[in-house]
């Protein structure tokens, strides 16, 4: 414990409370899930408890241009698109007519968060139909679906040879995580964007970064995880990004979603990390920068291999081709 | 196809020959393999052809100083070591008795191969034994147990401000893989050694690289994948190191595994990676580098996500802690 009894865990402590959830087909086999099904492939996953709602909500369609949303077969607990939505159009357009609706009547909790930015659910492979739909991201942790983000570790290289990290503290308006830690920038993609163009956009955003500095975001991967918030359900990708900034940038919340910038150490932002102050995928983004920029070793970190597995966690719903 | 008719395959195909194999729990249910069990965790997978050539061993150890190795349960399906060993060393003294008798009997052509190596098999975490038993490299393909590894990416940062990679060629009496491009080091963990030791070790023996310079090496994270070679099966960890190298230093190949060395940019890398003409686990540790260095990215690489998960495989059995 340190000195304020704020807990230290270890960074696979921290790193399970992120990717916390166990395989879909163990969730499944609890018998409180429904697959959602696409072509026989699983798209996502929902709680037995929001598939009541979402056929009750479905049973009152009657008067509207799409009265079948979705099939429900309780025997083998699945949920698909009605066969009679024949595309990506149709079905984006019967879901958001219908969520709009279950958001007046509460249906789902997690609609009172709504965001206006439609997420893609994709198609397995080889599907030629690549979006199946695209539904209102409150609504992903309901479906259970795929989710992806980008994330931007915003690093400066002193004169002093000392790395730092710009860190982030969450508004204490903000939806979910209010005052907790996190990247310079970070934020999902949704509405059709492309991954560095989410980057740009983010990076101007939520830390005043202009594009001419921006454009100097490197692309080192991605984190995968399974998690469980206050909202549902995340299978989520996570596309990492590095930005070295210069010497004499200070970021600056624009958009009222941070409050505050740090410079840190990173001896100061893994103590941070450890004392469970970050938001849970901001610090499995840090853990995967320590890693890869050789902070954390198989020498200093006995749970090397598994921390890496777990922050590359195998999602089994079809992706981004 | 290039021009001289070498295939030209993709990232993800060249990804998925080396992460070839599907999870232990199929290849189980195809009903030709046998779990390898210690206190009921699945420590390794035999094939039932090997388990037959084993029985048949172990039946004539009457006059041995361990009559009893292993206990077989052909309705199970599974192989245990015999409760009459008790500890890491009993269990490791009676596996080398048994299996250089089934060397001098060719009773797995594996043998043939003898490393004078030995491999630990872990114990599930939590396991105050850690090491259930040390065997000799060569049979690890029989057992199916996990195996360890350093890969090495020698890297020089030009003047020019261009990257390049030193690649080796395999000698052609090379036990595996003759012939093919490899990293300028790499090397298997064996006999306890940590994994740094490994790294100052095998870049000393193959590369001729002096600890002044090989104590740069800077570890960059883990390969996993689950793999056959005519050898057998390998669900194989590699730590991965990146190590800068000084303009004006050449490595020798000092101990016959290597034939020569090339300095390559990395376009020529990818290329040669492409055409199929590394050793598939080393194009692994390229890819996973050309990941972390943003030479791919989710704008020029179709296949990122799907690329990633095949380098960060999930392993089924324990590891060390």
């Amino acid at each position: 414990m340190s000195s304020d009894s704020t807990p230290n865990l270890s960074i696979l402590e921290i790193v399970q409370q992120c990717n916390s959830m166990p395989s879909a087909d163990i969730l499944i086999s609890t018998g409180n899930y429904y697959r959602f099904l696409f072509d026989d492939s699983v798209i996502g996953i929902v709680s037995s408890a929001d598939i009541a709602a979402l056929e009750t909500a479905c049973s009152q369609q009657e008067t509207s241009r799409y009265p079948v949303v979705f099939e429900f077969n309780h025997l083998e607990k699945t949920l698909r698109f009605s066969a009679a939505l024949s595309n990506s159009e149709s079905r984006s357009d019967a879901v958001a007519e219908l969520l709009a609706r279950m958001r007046a009547e509460d249906s789902w909790a997690s609609l009172a968060k709504w965001r206006n930015e439609l997420y893609p659910i994709y198609a397995p492979t080889g599907d030629t139909n690549r979006v199946v739909a695209m539904v209102e991201r409150a609504s992903s942790y309901n479906f259970g679906i795929r989710t992806y983000g980008v994330h931007i570790n915003g690093i400066v290289s002193g004169s002093d040879g000392v790395q730092r990290m710009w860190v982030g503290k969450r508004a204490a308006t903000k939806q979910t995580w209010p005052g907790y830690l996190d990247q310079i920038v970070a934020g999902g993609i949704g509405n059709g964007m492309g991954v560095r163009e989410s980057v740009i956009k983010e990076c101007y955003e939520e830390g005043g970064i202009p594009e001419s500095i921006s454009q100097g975001a490197r692309a080192a991967g991605t984190i995968q995880y399974f998690t469980r918030s206050v909202l549902g359900l995340q299978p989520e990708t996570q596309y990492v990004y590095d930005l070295e900034l210069p010497l004499d940038f200070v970021p600056k919340p624009t958009d009222g979603e941070v409050e505050e910038f740090y410079l840190w150490t990173i001896d100061q932002v893994v103590d941070n990390v450890r004392r469970n102050l970050f938001k849970p995928n901001c610090a499995l983004c840090i853990i995967d920068f320590l890693i890869r920029r050789g902070y954390l070793t198989p020498e200093n970190e006995p749970d090397y291999i598994e921390i890496i597995q777990n922050i590359h966690s195998a999602l089994p719903f079809p992706g981004p081709k």
